[in-house]
């Protein structure tokens, strides 16, 4: 059994997504980011960097895993599933994981910040991030033209970028004119479990939602 | 054998590290990022995003990788060596890598941007920047206190973020008040391979460095 420490974000729905995939069970230990729960001296003993998603793994001495593509690579090797075990394929789902965590993550994330959360309205830096948010996503779209999933089957990586990639509204990033981007955000839409993981955690009261809930949600 | 793309910048260098610490014998095929060689039709062929690093593996039918942690993993993965086979031993280095790509690398990257290469001047940006570059490396100054390395034995995690982490003056971050990571950027400067990989590939005329070069060495 697994616990999971989450909140409704992108980087949180990646894992309840995968959980809801690999048909595990987990034990949902919601993390309330308006309090600061996420900088707790307990949740801080579990990741050093005060970030969710974090799980604990019951079954395997209570091992602690934090950052989401680390835990979509143990949850898959555990189970053996949404990765494939030769040399390239293999790899190359990792590269799209990578894309992922180290471009259209922090970069929507930007444009999050600077559209919505800063206290100043700075146009470079909004313009910046939603340029360069369009330009990764733009990336996608291009290895979707003749790819039905990012890297062979689906697999994490598609998990990964679906869930930053769909809501691509909330940054202010139109995709009208990325049509393979479109197509495989709608495939995915069609998995249960996928549309099922990015429901959990429940939202808290829509009044406390700032940096998540309905309004994140592109379809 | 190993065909290297790559220029003289943090994630070129990790990969330069890691091949170095592997001995794997490679060719190195530098990659001009002034004249945009990195956005030319050939180099799109190899890695979509028109970034470096890149390598292609001669020995394993001309297979093509990108992205620096994806490349470090397929690396660690051929020679078994800098990532343990165990799987809580593994994924402590995963979370780790993870954490470079998705935060150090990032963020250090904006304050650069900020800093260093926008046309404005706008010190709210700058300071968000170098803010949280020095609230994720006083993260790793903690796991540092009592770790020799940041997971197990030197790993694929540790050249990661040291190709970061000792550029820290380049982004206009201060260390000096955090000893451990001093500790550990002076540990692995120490190691021949380390300090031979962040010399490759030779920096281009110093007239022409802009984003990389000698102002980037801390040491």
């Amino acid at each position: 059994m697994i616990d999971l420490h989450t909140s409704p974000t992108p980087n949180g729905h990646k894992v309840s997504v995968a959980l809801e995939e690999l048909g595990l069970p987990y034990t949902l230990k919601p993390v309330n980011l308006m309090t600061g729960e996420q900088k707790t001296p307990e949740f801080l003993a579990m990741n050093p960097n005060g970030r969710i998603p974090v799980i604990v793994d019951r079954g395997n001495d209570d091992f602690v895993v934090f950052e989401s593509g680390a835990i979509l690579i143990y949850l898959a090797e555990q189970t053996g599933k949404l990765l494939p075990k030769d040399i390239k394929g293999r790899s190359e789902v990792l590269q799209w994981l990578m894309f992922q965590m180290g471009g259209v993550g922090p970069m929507m994330g930007q444009a999050n910040v600077f559209t919505r959360y800063f206290p100043e309205k700075i146009q470079p830096a909004i313009d910046r991030y939603q340029n360069e948010s369009k330009r990764l996503l733009t990336v996608l779209n291009t290895r979707l033209r003749d790819h039905e999933y990012l890297a062979g089957d689906f697999s994490i990586a598609d998990i990964a970028n679906w869930c930053w990639a769909r809501t691509h509204n909330w940054s202010g990033v139109d995709i009208s004119d990325l049509p393979n981007l479109q197509r495989w955000i709608d495939l995915i839409y069609a998995r249960p479990a996928c549309t099922r993981g990015i429901e959990i955690p429940p939202r808290p009261d829509a009044d406390a939602v700032v940096s998540s809930g309905r309004e994140m949600i592109t379809k």
